[in-house]
């Protein structure tokens, strides 16, 4: 049998960037300890590590002013849940969705809707061409201002980079709260808050997807500093003990509990990878195999692919599904007889095979890449279900 | 200068035990992608992983039953904020809690209480002896009818063991909801079920404490499975994904998300050396040490030791304070004079002050040590407190 072929980067980039198992290794070992401002050195040094990631990562969304903060969390959910259950729901009425959004987004609105009075809308995409239809959405925001838009950067199931300026620009007379979850897109794409994302109030990030650090560590950066989220978890922060209010802003409000500083280190090394290997020699390398990947699929009999018409506003995750087999038994196949590993199903959105025609029962395959996956690896796997 | 001397273990264990160095370095580097039931070998070998690490949780705490759930989350603080949100408000009139609670539980409850009517009342130890004042609880209890008790098994403050067993059989005719917090004590002290904790409904605990695991994995454990909590976290589960209700059941309507696999594979390793170490050695040597310390300090003129009378209801952490200084002090001269890492101020724990008289002002020094603290390490501690 071939050498394991891992296409599951979409769920978590594998390997990660040697220099971040060595950082890792090493801040465990030697500097594993609880952060503090006030402690000794050791302490110290753990909070420098903290406000040095915090920096890379305003440096990466090319971030020039000083009001923007970065807030970790342990999960991109979890920072999801801070973003929208922080919320003043009181004056919302309407929430603007894609189709392509992840139940972090879907179930979390699905459970505030319980609470409180507002409307869902699902954004207008055309389901062949992945195009915004941006006519029916000025109608629809015409006739349900949007008080609050979130969209996923790129989506997780078909690769799709989404025109996010444009649905902004066709809401910004309406002034909505603008979310974008960028835990595919942040290190692979320009997340760039003075140009595509120059309206986006809070961006969620990932650790552990394209920014190639580990597990452990996401977060969200609030550009806006007029919105203060209420806190949803409350504990200690390691300051004012006896003061059973949460501090009433910084990142402490949010940031609660012991930091995991390893997994921060890890992130640290993975975002000095990044600008080290250039974002823009990432983008190229996984857009190469990302068209070779679609490309093949594309021209094998039988094989359905999901993706954008215009192949510019794609990378990175192929859905498809192949005609005569569902896509879990192709899944089963893949990982047993040629030891490829993808998903198949439905893979958190609940949205999407509504959207794509032909997915609805069963879901897709969904083979997606990173930068470690090689030409020859896309080789394997395109030969692997040519066999089948 | 000395080498340095760690006495920060209250705060996060440290060093770990190796092999869970080596077992996360080798999980982050060859097995460590998205755990999944119907997935991949390696997916699913990260779900044998989790799996494996709660049955061993469960052999720990001496479970017999079937029913016991092991729940992971990133932190002890979000494992509490999953237990005391997702109560149902409406049937608490009377919480219960002892003055050494920590702000993950106190400024929860206090934000909770703004929110649902309830009254906090604070059971009363003896601020000398750290005795329960038994008689005066009883009295508490028939006025004001227990409907949850919560309190730390081991404080993290003064390392004062809590008598957990006598609280519970005092309020037993009230049925209350017991949780116990033992994310200073799992680990080193028994935690059974069978025994102390045989009326506890939760268990909360903390990877990187007690346990020496790493920093990232943390959950609670519910013994009672007739309590079903709203879960307060929502997101992807990985299954049932055009289902935008959280599962009803099973550990997964609350772990939420992709699993930190390669911190649970730490903790996973961290049990198995427990184990193999044994626990009974591991309190043994905490034990000895902290008798030393104890001890040591108290013969020094003008340091006032806040520990309890009965020193067999001691381990670990030793608060205290020199006269003529404040904590904060004495931890600057500490680490820089003497490259000795302890904790000063209030730890998190808001009523300690006003439990304990003297330290109201400016908190305690808090040394805490940990199974690979040795006597040595003692030693030039005390040597460098009695050179202030």
């Amino acid at each position: 049998m071939n050498k394991l072929i891992y296409l599951d980067n979409a769920a978590t980039t594998y390997p990660k960037p040697e220099i971040v198992y060595t950082t890792m290794d090493k801040v465990l070992r030697e500097e594993c300890v609880n952060a503090g401002r006030g402690s000794y050195k050791l302490a110290r040094k753990a909070n420098t590590l903290i406000e040095d990631t915090r920096k890379l990562l305003l440096e990466l969304i090319n971030s020039k002013a000083k009001n923007e903060k970065v807030i970790f969390t342990p999960s991109a959910t979890i920072a999801i849940n801070q973003v929208l259950r922080g919320i003043e729901w009181e004056k919302i009425n309407n929430v603007y969705v894609s189709p392509f959004e992840h139940n972090a987004i879907m179930r979390t609105l699905h459970s505030l809707s319980k609470l409180n009075d507002f409307n869902i809308h699902i954004i207008p995409f055309d389901n062949l061409t992945f195009e915004l239809k941006d006519a029916d959405l000025k109608v629809m925001f015409a006739k349900n201002t949007p008080d609050m838009i979130v969209l996923s950067h790129i989506s997780n199931v078909t690769g799709y980079i989404l025109p996010i300026k444009q649905c902004h620009d066709l809401a910004e007379k309406y002034n909505p709260i603008n979310i974008v979850d960028c835990a595919q897109s942040l290190g692979i794409v320009p997340v760039d808050i003075t140009e595509e994302l120059s309206m986006c109030d809070f961006i969620i990030f990932a650790g552990h997807k394209s920014l190639y650090g580990p597990l452990g560590v996401a977060g969200f950066i609030c550009l806006n500093s007029n919105i203060n989220l209420k806190e949803i978890i409350t504990g200690g922060t390691g300051s004012d003990s006896t003061n059973l209010e949460m501090p009433q802003d910084g990142e402490k409000r949010y940031e609660v509990g012991s930091y995991n500083i390893y997994a921060i280190a890890g992130l640290n090394a993975a975002l000095r990878w990044i600008n080290n290997t250039d974002i823009k020699e990432i983008f190229k390398h996984e857009k190469r195999l990302s068209e070779i990947l679609v490309q093949e699929l594309k021209s094998i009999n039988g094989i359905e692919v999901y993706v954008p018409s215009n192949l510019a506003n794609h990378i990175g995750v192929v859905a498809f599904n192949i005609e005569g087999y569902k896509a879990s038994e192709v899944g089963t196949i893949l990982d047993d007889e040629f030891n490829v590993c993808v998903r198949t199903g439905h893979h958190c959105a609940p949205y999407v095979a509504a959207f794509l025609e032909g997915m609805a029962k069963y879901g897709t395959i969904r083979a997606s890449i990173g930068y470690f996956t090689n030409e020859n690896d896309i080789r394997i796997f395109i030969d692997s279900v040519s066999e089948l």
